[in-house]
């Protein structure tokens, strides 16, 4: 079989080695339920105890007990919102999110909208997919107890400013001690996509919840952490044996939980030297596909992730470019209706303004450790006859200004 | 370091090496997300497909859609109970369960009743730990929808008639039927721990929903199954990108689902002479307990898994005992107060008739696939020394019939 070229990383990334050596004693020698009193179970503790240390240390947590693990990046941000939104229902029931958040913090927003009487506010991002912190401002009311942001954006790696958001939301925070207003006010962010080459420094980033996973950082799937800043508020939403400080019960799953640490380790000890790899190659991909005709980039051309390309081709289908890609031996994604959630196009790409038709058109190419220019020379090569075969075929002919339409 | 005698199988198993094996290629290899529409991904979910066609051969379901993947037996059991309780209460807030069952059933069924209001009724089992279905028939009102009774008990093992139950239940759905109520009634069982050794045919149990998980059955942690019967009226837990019907969402954790599918099928297929093997070996680990001091069974005598031996060692705390044993090699747990969930014995010795008393000198033994009458015979050699050690020191002086008593 011929070789592939995977460029979707962003939606999930093969385990690495490294990684999966640090798993293996877990499986089955030191196999041990933490919550035992004996060698095997102490050991398993002390094993979960060192990792959860190892986590605070990696996203500069203050304690042991701010990391709780998870079973992935949806639990956690389901955990975040329903966990914050139930413990301070009686201070006030308004959440604020952004238009193009994950379906990880939409979908149970909309479940706390619809069966718990809660109140949401959707933010628009800027057309390049930029949340602005004054928008934010504007937003909050005496009645907001939860603000939910992601930090970068999954489908047009669009990164926002949540040091600048958390800023704006701890003055209001400042305001209401002031006034006496005992309202709480949280600041989550889903930084799954984030985790491989941005500072995930929760002190610098100012936030009180953090929702990272492993299955897109090299990591085991199924585990994720949810940091819960001390002091904050939660509920949680699977109740059991009590682990996790009573917070996320079950079974501690610790092969998974040690390679997911030793996962976030590495690309955060690598992030530099691969984000400047990245970008360039992500700024020559953008640039030459950007020649073709009749194309555009969605979201922010420099405050996107160093892996992310995503463009819409007008006229043509990205289901159909994708397929054909795929015979060519190159996995991508694409926003286009056909593939979507819910048969519209991708709510990120309507959620910057993009009309359906030019949403209709988007592929996203996400770059990961094993993408060499080689890859992306050959995406290059290929691309231009699929698109001219799609192009004599469609019968949709846009104009070239479709891409600066808003809708 | 000396050879160790792991004799809590119940707690937790090693990953057996042709799991792993199974698990090998889905790590690095063949990682595809199943959401996408290229070769990689569509590889992906044929093999969520046809490991999902295995687990419903496995439990002699009817249809694949009635199999949900989720992160665990914890999160399957809170799924069960709340999702069926939010999906039906219009009908009704009822719900009845067993007094023993597992936290992961207890603490969600407490949640609904605290804050949402639900109504719980908790059957006592009899004095060795069964479930009556006549007791469940007594309890059944207009406004019950669910009834949750584990299939075997994680402490003392002992079995429920879970098929017996399942009639009594079928037959008041009957009846409502004919008398023009409406109102639902479901079934689900608990049979993390009976997977190994038990017919987990649903058919055959008649229920409604199941819960299984990997952990316990030498496979991968964090990942189980919900069974629900197709027609069975169901909310999830936590909401995203509508994986598992969008019973479940969160990316398909494929090594896990695979190794765990893997283990069911080992497990389920060596169950005859497995528990032919170990019935025999705890009958007489059992028969030589007893013949200590001031010792009792705690469970029935026979209707029990072949794995699990749990005894009442009177005057002594079961704590001090686990770390002598432990001391000598041997890994074992407790239902003694020191260790239990709240500070009190444990609520399954409570919840059929044990003082407290008798509770706190209880030792659990289960045993697995590498158990040996060696081993058996090490602990029996060891015990005694350690009873006497104790009882010396002890200012407790029960009589031998607190064995008999019934709280």
């Amino acid at each position: 079989m011929k070789k592939r070229i995977y460029l979707d990383h962003a939606a999930t990334t093969p385990i690495r080695s490294e990684v999966l050596e640090t798993m293996k004693p877990y499986f089955d020698r030191d196999f041990g339920n933490p919550s035992g009193l004996y060698t095997e179970a102490r050991d398993a503790k002390l094993i979960l105890d060192n990792t959860r240390k190892k986590a605070v240390r990696l996203i500069g947590a203050r304690k042991p007990s701010e990391i709780v693990f998870v079973g992935g990046g949806t639990e956690s941000c389901n955990l975040a919102i329903k966990g914050i939104a139930r413990a301070n229902k009686n201070f006030g029931k308004h959440i604020i999110l952004s238009k193009i958040e994950h379906y990880a913090v939409l979908c149970p927003t909309r479940y706390l909208r619809e069966k718990e009487d809660f109140k949401t506010t959707y933010i628009r991002p800027d057309r390049e997919g930029i949340v602005q912190s004054e928008d934010i401002k504007k937003l909050i009311t005496d009645e907001t107890i939860l603000v939910s942001i992601m930090y970068a954006n999954n489908e047009i790696g669009t990164i926002n400013p949540i040091s600048d958001i958390s800023k704006v939301i701890r003055k209001i925070k400042t305001q209401r001690l002031k006034t006496g207003n005992t309202t709480p006010l949280y600041f989550h962010t889903d930084a799954c996509q984030a985790a491989g080459y941005l500072d995930i420094n929760v002190e610098h980033l100012g936030v009180d919840l953090m929702t990272l996973n492993g299955s897109k950082i090299y990591g085991p799937k199924g585990v994720g952490i949810l940091y819960i800043k001390e002091g904050t508020k939660i509920q949680s939403i699977v109740q059991g044996g009590g682990q996790e400080k009573d917070i996320r019960s079950g079974t501690e799953n610790i092969p998974s939980i040690v390679g997911f640490i030793k996962a976030l380790s590495l690309v955060q000890s690598e992030k530099n030297k691969e984000t400047q790899r990245l970008t360039i190659l992500r700024n020559y991909f953008t640039k030459e596909l950007l020649k073709l005709p009749k194309t555009c980039l969605n979201g922010h051309a420099k405050k996107r992730l160093p892996n992310n390309v995503n463009i819409s081709i007008l006229d043509i289908e990205g289901e159909s470019m994708l397929l054909y890609l795929d015979e060519k031996g190159v996995a991508i994604s694409t926003g286009s209706a056909c593939h979507a959630h819910n048969l519209e196009s991708s709510h990120v790409l309507r959620g910057i303004g993009r009309s359906h038709d030019v949403a209709h058109g988007s592929l996203r190419f996400t770059m990961g450790r094993s993408t060499t220019r080689v890859h992306v020379d050959y995406v290059l090569k290929a691309l231009p006859g699929i698109i001219k075969k799609l192009r004599v075929m469609s019968p949709v002919k846009l104009s070239e200004k479709e891409c600066e339409k808003n809708d």
